[in-house]
């Protein structure tokens, strides 16, 4: 089903992904690339893909979406406990692409994986048929065995998260539905703030050393944290969540004040990518400390329960409520 | 702009691809897998995607485009002479998938995996907004500094290829233009042949070792022979090759007895998915003799010449003639 060429995928390659490419991938010009691991260390290895009109806006800016791209995918690995070694790119570009598109998506691209030194070793490009889908694979290191795994926590680990929750969920909602009354009760920098969230991941790297020394179990919040809550316990486990102590920004703060049905909007909806992990009572000191000294705020929110069922949030009204696991997925 | 679940992603994971999944994939539990190379080993990557309506037939057997998808990736790490360690597949699903299709698909795809040992690692399923694309990554390894490079051939290296050539290009021409005079000289062993050519690439892995041992250069056929002979060469190097050299099958050869243009065909058409590579004359008849203990058919076609532009073909009539690079592409 291949056809008369529409434009010449070897000079895209050569113009702005050459420039991106790492050691091991000799300036794009081979079909493959190398990479081997420090001594002593396992490669991680995560895939995570956009697709416009799903996961982005088809018209974000073209670097939002390459940082987007990107950090969903380094999100994982630092959930992980690893170390971001490089990424290989499949782009199905849409019949509308555009080399002023490409231009700034790469350029976009290069900014951020210079930034977490994370290089392109690889990819392929294709002509979609329907909307653009941006997949990336991501690898990064852990010392050999050292991988922060998922399923592993156990009953009375205290459960926490860093950075703050729902923000994502309010920055699509304000965009979805920017008729909705409690926007007004914002200011321009509450709604700036929510916007730029959804737009832009922030990897919580800095927190990978800690969570492999100290956590039992972690994953990043991408699908809401009620959800990926349920997913990390797995069966046979519970947890009993504060909702008062779930950390919320000053712009999600006062956007419940105006509307409380948004709580749900904030525990369910996707696009956090913080850490959520649990740790045993007795390493929690040493992970609020480690979490400080770089800089991440990290918040303890509840305990891991035995038993099946989804996470019961205990809220500030005295009540305790559940979210169906999965309510809210990208899939 | 996720939207509520209308599929729950976890439970296809878990019944689809957790039984393909490698041992440092702990059956699709976890955001992430491991993999560590074998001591002293480079991993090599590569990333090649399919999408419906480009690469293949969207009804094509959802088992044969599993195949695809992987042999086409397992065709590069093959011409790297790297041997397969395991993959990570992102799939976009349109909104008419079914069950049914998925099923067929990963167990396809299982039994793909399983007979070249290269499992499962992770991946994404995600909605597409178009067409079907699945994005392979996939990884092999190479003692350490070993990769078999591609624009590394030297003037007065031999050009070979292995298998024959143009088979799938004409297995996409019966299934396009059905009623092309050509066809009828076929007899239907010969259709069946051609069709299933471009079906189901074979991935030359039997052929890893030798190459690395004795190729200068190497690199898969995939968007046909005239091109990726030039892009192997890159600058400051030609090709002089004897048409009548290259290997046809006997479908294709009696396909250009009844019609001599269908050869352009051959020569441009893609997904051949054989191998193309350079070797020193001194290292010519070990190459020769390490295929023939594998089983791989070897044909020595031409000689890399100094000098800039395409490649010139010798045509059985005395003329030479070139093919522009990148007139067939699947971009």
């Amino acid at each position: 089903m291949a056809g008369p060429a529409r434009a010449d995928e070897n000079g895209l390659i050569a113009r702005y992904f050459a420039p991106l490419a790492g050691p091991g991938a000799d300036r794009m010009r081979d079909d493959a690339a190398t990479l081997a691991p420090t001594p002593g260390h396992d490669l991680v290895l995560t895939a995570d893909a956009l697709v416009a009109g799903v996961h982005h806006f088809p018209d974000d800016p073209p670097a939002s979406i390459a940082r987007k791209a990107l950090g969903v995918n380094l999100s994982d690995l630092a959930a992980k406990g690893a170390t971001p070694r490089g990424i290989l790119l499949t782009l199905a570009l849409p019949d509308d692409w555009s080399e002023d598109w490409l231009a700034a998506f790469s350029a976009g691209l290069g900014t951020a994986t210079a930034e977490h030194g994370c290089p392109l070793l690889g990819g392929d490009t294709v002509r979609a048929r329907g909307a653009m889908v941006i997949g990336v694979t991501a690898l990064g290191e852990v010392p050999a065995g050292d991988m922060v795994r998922r399923v592993t926590a156990r009953v009375g680990d205290r459960i926490c998260v860093t950075g703050t929750i729902g923000d994502a969920a309010l920055g699509l909602a304000l965009r979805l539905e920017p008729e909705a009354p409690w926007i007004a009760a914002l200011d321009d920098g509450m709604r700036e703030y929510l916007r730029d969230r959804y737009l832009h991941p922030r990897p919580r790297l800095a927190l990978a050393e800690a969570l492999r020394r100290h956590a039992s179990a972690a994953m990043d919040v991408s699908d809401g944290l009620a959800g990926d809550c349920a997913k990390m316990l797995g069966e046979g486990r519970g947890a009993r969540i504060a909702a008062d102590a779930i950390p919320l920004s000053a712009a999600a703060a006062r956007a419940v004040r105006a509307e409380p049905a948004l709580i749900e909007r904030i525990l369910t909806g996707g696009d956090d990518y913080e850490i959520l992990c649990t740790v045993p009572d007795s390493a929690l000191d040493a992970l609020r400390a480690e979490a400080a000294a770089v800089g991440v705020p990290l918040a303890v929110v509840g305990t891991v329960t035995s038993g099946d069922g989804p996470p019961a949030f205990e809220m500030g009204d005295g009540t305790a409520r559940v979210f169906a696991a999965g309510a809210f997925s990208h899939f």
